[in-house]
C-alpha cells in the first residue's frame, strides 16, 4: 500500500532561495556572486554548514567542486543534484543557486522523512558555471569532463590580473582531485530555463531532453572609408550597406530552414563609426542553435555562402568560425524517470530542448543525466530582473525529489 | 594688344606646399597639425615671414585669423584668397593649405611681375576649419559670419580640457576684433575636391555652386535582451533585426528619390554587444545631402516614416534631428568668373557641388564668395593617403590668379 506521497518543504526552500539572496544582493534585488569572490566564499560557507547540520559528509575538489552526501544503506556511485551557486555581474536569485538549493531541500526531506537511502544522495556546487569572473564558462565541469585543461583553466585570469588558481586558494577552497566527481548512478540538475516558453505555454516543468548544439561566426566585411558628403552613391563601397544585404540575405535563408531553429546577430561593431565617414569595415557575429546537426550544418553553408554573395556593394566578406558545439543528448532512461516523476505529481509538462549552456551538458558525457526547467517570467535571466515564482520552484522540486526516490528503487 | 598669359610658379607652389607639409608630416607622408598646435604656430609663423618678405601688412584678428594683403591703388574692399592651414589628425597635404598657398602664390606671381593691383589682395588663413581639435568645424568663418558666438567658442575645450581661447594666446595668435574681415569684393577658395568625381571624369577644375544642404537623424530603436540560446525567434524583439528592416525600407525610398542624393549612416552602435544577447538597442545616424530643399525635406518625411513603420519587429522606434543646414550658393558673378577664367586658360572643368562643408559657405552670407576644386586621387581625404598631383595643384591656382586678374578689371 502506497504511502501519502512525500513532498519537499515549499517554505524552507523559498527561505533558503532568499537567504542565498543575500551573499550579493543587489540594489534591485537581484544578485552579484561572481566565482570564488567574497560573497561566493560566505555562500559557500554557508551551504556547507547546512550540510554539516545535517550530519552530511562534505568534501571539496581541486577546482572548488563541493559536494555534500548522504550516506546510502548500499555502496554504490551516488545520485548527484546539482548546479552552481555563482551568478554574473547583476544577475538574478535563481539562476544556478536554485538546483544547489533543491539538492538541500531534496536532502532536507528524506531527513525529515527519516529516509535512509539505498543509492548515497549528493548535492554538488560546481565552481564558475558562469565564466563572468574567470573565463571560459562551465570551467569546471568541464575540467571533471575532461573537456578543459586544468592546468589552462586555472591561469585563467579576471580583471584584475587574478589568476583562477589563486583565487581558489585565497578564499580556502582548493580541495584535493582525489575528491572529484568520477562517477555516478545519475546527475539531475533543475533550472531556470532562461527562456519565455512554459510561462508563454502556461505550463510548470520543463523535461529537458537535449542542450542545443550551435555554430558560432563571426563576419568581417570590408569596403573603403570616404566622405559622406563628397562620394557619389554609385562609386561608394559601403560596409554597412552591404552588411545590411548580407543580413537580409541571411534571414530569409535561415528563416526558410526549420521553425525550430534560433539565431542571433548579438555583437555588431562598425569602423570608423563616424556619421560623417562611409563605413570601411563592420565585424559582425551570427550564431545559430538547433538540435539536428544537419540542420546546423545548412546553417555553416548559408554562412559561407555569404562570403560570395552578389549583394556585397563591392565589399570583401570573410567569415571565420568562431566555435560549434554539437547537441549534448541526455540520458534517456533518467529524462523519462523524470517525465515519470511529473506526471506522477500531476503538473503540467514538456518536453523541450536548452538553448543555453549547462553544466550537465558536459557532466553528460560520463554520467547518466538529465535536467529539470522551471518556468522563467518574460524568459529574463542575467538580470536582476530574473523571476521564478516560489510555487514553480517547488514544484520544480518536488519533480527532482520525486525523480530521486524512483531512481533509489532501480 | 594682349600681352602674354600671366601663370603662376608651379615649382614654387610645390616647394612651398611640401615645406608646410614638413610643419606636422607624419610618417606615412600626412599632415597632423591640429588647430593652434605647436606646428600650427610654427606653419603660421612660417607664413607671416612669407607675407612679410613679400612686403604684405599682416593683421590677426580676434580669432587668430590671419590677414596679408598686397595694398592696391584704389581704396577698394579686397579680394581675398584663402582657406586654413590647421589639419585633422593623420590627415593630408593638401587640405586647407592649398587655399592659403595659392593667395601666396598668387601674390608673389603679381609682385614677380611687378602688377599693383587696382583692388588690394588678401591673403586668409582662417582659424580651426576642421574643428579636430576644439569643436564646431568652421569655428572662426562662424564668428566672421555671425553664425557662432564667440564667447561660446572661445569656451571650446580640446581633450586635455584647454580652452580654444586659451590656446589662441598661449600660441601668441590673439589679436585685435578690429582686424577681423569684414567686407570684401570676393572671397576665393580653392580647395581639394575631397571627392572622386574630377578623377573619375578626368576632369581638372571643378568650379563650385554651392556648398550643399544636408540633414542628420540619430535613430534609436528599442527592443528587449533576451537569451540567444533559448528565446524562439517568433517572441523577440530583436533590435538589430528592426534595424536591418528599417535600413532596408529607408535605402529603396532614398534611392528613388533623386541620383544626386547622397546619404550616410555612418555611425551605428549596438547595445549590449554580446553574441549571446539579443540586441536591446540601436542607436544609429543617417545623413543626408542635396542641393535641392525639397529633396531634404522629402528624406526628413522617409525617415520620420520609419518610425511608424510595420518592419520593426515589435520595437519602438525614435527620430530625433541632430542639426539641418541649408544649401549655400555662391555668388553667380563670382562663379561665372571662375568659369570664364578656367575657359581662358584652357583647362578642363565641370560646374559642380560640394558635399562638404568648407569656410567659405559661411562668409559667403556677407562677401560674394566662390570655391574651385582639385581633382582628388581616389577621393581620399582626411587621411594621409590624401593626394593632389602637384600640375593639377598649379592649374587651379593658374584659375585663382586669373580669377583675380579679371575681378581687377571690374
Amino acid at each position: 500500500m502506497q504511502k501519502q506521497k512525500m513532498l519537499i518543504n515549499g517554505e524552507r526552500l523559498k527561505d533558503s532561495l532568499e537567504k542565498f539572496a543575500d551573499f550579493g544582493r543587489t540594489a534591485n534585488n537581484g544578485v552579484t556572486r561572481l566565482s570564488l569572490s567574497e560573497e561566493d566564499r560566505l555562500a559557500r560557507n554557508y551551504f556547507r554548514s547546512c550540510c554539516e547540520e545535517l550530519g552530511l559528509d562534505v568534501k571539496v575538489d581541486d577546482m572548488g567542486n563541493m559536494y555534500a552526501t548522504l550516506a546510502g544503506t548500499e555502496d554504490k556511485p551516488p545520485i548527484v543534484i546539482g548546479s552552481h551557486l555563482d551568478s554574473v555581474k547583476k544577475g538574478g536569485r535563481f539562476d544556478g543557486v536554485l538546483g544547489v538549493l533543491a539538492g538541500l531541500e531534496v536532502v532536507r526531506t528524506l531527513v525529515d522523512n527519516n529516509v535512509k537511502p539505498k543509492i548515497p544522495v549528493t548535492i554538488a556546487n560546481i565552481t564558475n558555471e558562469e565564466g563572468a569572473r574567470f573565463e571560459p564558462s562551465m570551467m569546471a565541469s568541464g575540467v571533471l569532463s575532461g573537456k578543459f585543461d586544468k592546468a589552462k583553466m586555472v591561469q585563467s585570469t579576471d580583471v584584475d590580473g587574478i589568476t583562477f588558481g589563486e583565487a581558489l586558494k585565497s578564499i580556502g577552497y582548493e580541495g584535493d582531485e582525489a575528491n572529484r566527481l568520477k562517477e555516478a548512478t545519475a546527475f539531475i540538475e533543475i533550472h531556470i530555463e532562461q527562456g519565455p516558453i512554459l510561462e508563454h505555454e502556461n505550463l510548470t516543468i520543463g523535461v529537458v531532453e537535449c542542450v542545443l548544439g550551435m555554430c558560432c561566426y563571426e563576419i568581417e566585411v570590408t569596403g573603403e572609408s570616404d566622405h559622406a558628403g563628397t562620394t557619389p552613391m554609385a562609386m561608394r563601397k559601403d560596409a554597412l550597406f552591404a552588411t545590411n544585404n548580407l543580413i537580409t540575405e541571411a534571414r530569409t535563408k535561415l528563416n526558410a530552414l526549420d521553425n525550430d531553429l534560433v539565431y542571433t546577430m548579438g555583437r555588431l561593431n562598425v569602423l570608423p563609426n563616424i556619421h560623417t565617414v562611409i563605413p570601411n569595415k563592420v565585424i559582425f557575429t551570427l550564431e545559430a542553435r538547433h538540435q539536428n546537426p544537419a540542420t546546423i550544418q545548412k546553417v555553416e553553408e548559408i554562412i559561407l555562402g555569404l562570403t560570395q554573395s552578389s549583394a556585397n556593394e563591392g565589399c570583401e566578406v570573410k567569415a571565420t568560425k568562431l566555435w560549434g558545439r554539437d547537441t549534448v543528448w541526455f540520458d534517456q532512461e533518467i529524462v523519462d524517470s523524470v517525465e515519470q516523476a511529473t506526471q506522477t505529481l500531476g503538473y503540467s509538462y514538456k518536453r523541450m530542448v536548452s538553448g543555453a549552456g549547462h553544466d550537465a551538458q558536459f557532466l553528460a558525457s560520463y554520467i547518466p543525466s538529465a535536467m529539470i526547467f522551471a518556468p522563467s517570467i518574460n524568459g529574463k535571466s542575467h538580470s536582476e530582473e530574473e523571476l521564478t515564482t516560489y510555487e514553480d520552484c517547488e514544484k520544480g522540486v518536488n519533480v527532482v525529489l520525486e525523480t530521486v526516490l524512483s531512481l533509489q528503487s532501480k
